[in-house]
């Protein structure tokens, strides 16, 4: 799909500041974003909507937005919880016709952010940001492993 | 949680109109619908937000989302899409403090409708939406059957 901006990312031939890649999934920041922090979570290879993703695709691409809502909490952005949103087909304005899930960190009493954002909608410190979602993930394995040990 | 409403649905405590009902899983119909069929899925066990949620239970919520946005589709409901959205946490509009994925089918050119249901948010013929949505459940397995055969 080369004429999608998503799978365009993916082979590296459109930037995009990342917070997170495996072999199936890659995560990073919106370039428009509502609030700061806002992460798009994508499977790697193309799948117009959720009709065309497979189950276990499906759950890989939730479950890290799962754990990214746990991160965001634990990283210095000052987060308190967050919407989780997929937009599933035109219908539901789904822009982009690949897979994308929307993790938009919220804090307390952000109604004015939130407003102004779907306004504005213009980047913020992007590297920063990213850095700050990277040492939330890395807290919350720490933590996950001392509860294991 | 004998507080929390979503548990006493569980229990039975409360009424609701069920779509799907597993060991883990509940799925009925949000009694203040944005558009007909809105659907909340919770895990059965109380968990107050994603970071009470277990990943195994994450997965499988979204899941049933997942699938229920295939399924939908397939109804008799006239739907072509769906936002499927978890608030997580009070900052981010939580209302109810147990964990829920809400699926809101949409249609095109629904506009009118959703703003109209954000507005009103009022029941339309529960039974008859349920029994639709519990038919694009049924339609999905058999097209899965015949795939698998």
């Amino acid at each position: 799909m080369s004429g999608c901006i998503f799978c365009r990312i993916v082979a590296g031939d459109a930037p995009a500041t990342k917070i997170h890649e495996d072999d199936t999934l890659l995560a990073f920041l919106d370039i428009r974003p509502i609030t700061r922090g806002h992460t798009l979570i994508i499977p790697k290879g193309h799948a117009t909507d959720l009709d065309e993703l497979s189950p276990a695709l499906g759950a890989r691409l939730f479950g890290f937005g799962h754990r990214l809502s746990k991160a965001m909490r634990r990283s210095d952005l000052g987060i308190h919880g967050a919407n989780l949103l997929i937009n599933d087909g035109k219908a539901a304005f789904q822009t982009v016709h690949h897979v994308h899930l929307h993790v938009v960190p919220r804090t307390n009493g952000d109604m004015f952010t939130l407003a102004k954002g779907f306004l504005l909608r213009r980047p913020h410190d992007q590297e920063a940001t990213a850095a700050a979602l990277r040492s939330g993930l890395d807290r919350l394995a720490a933590e996950e492993k001392e509860t294991n040990a």
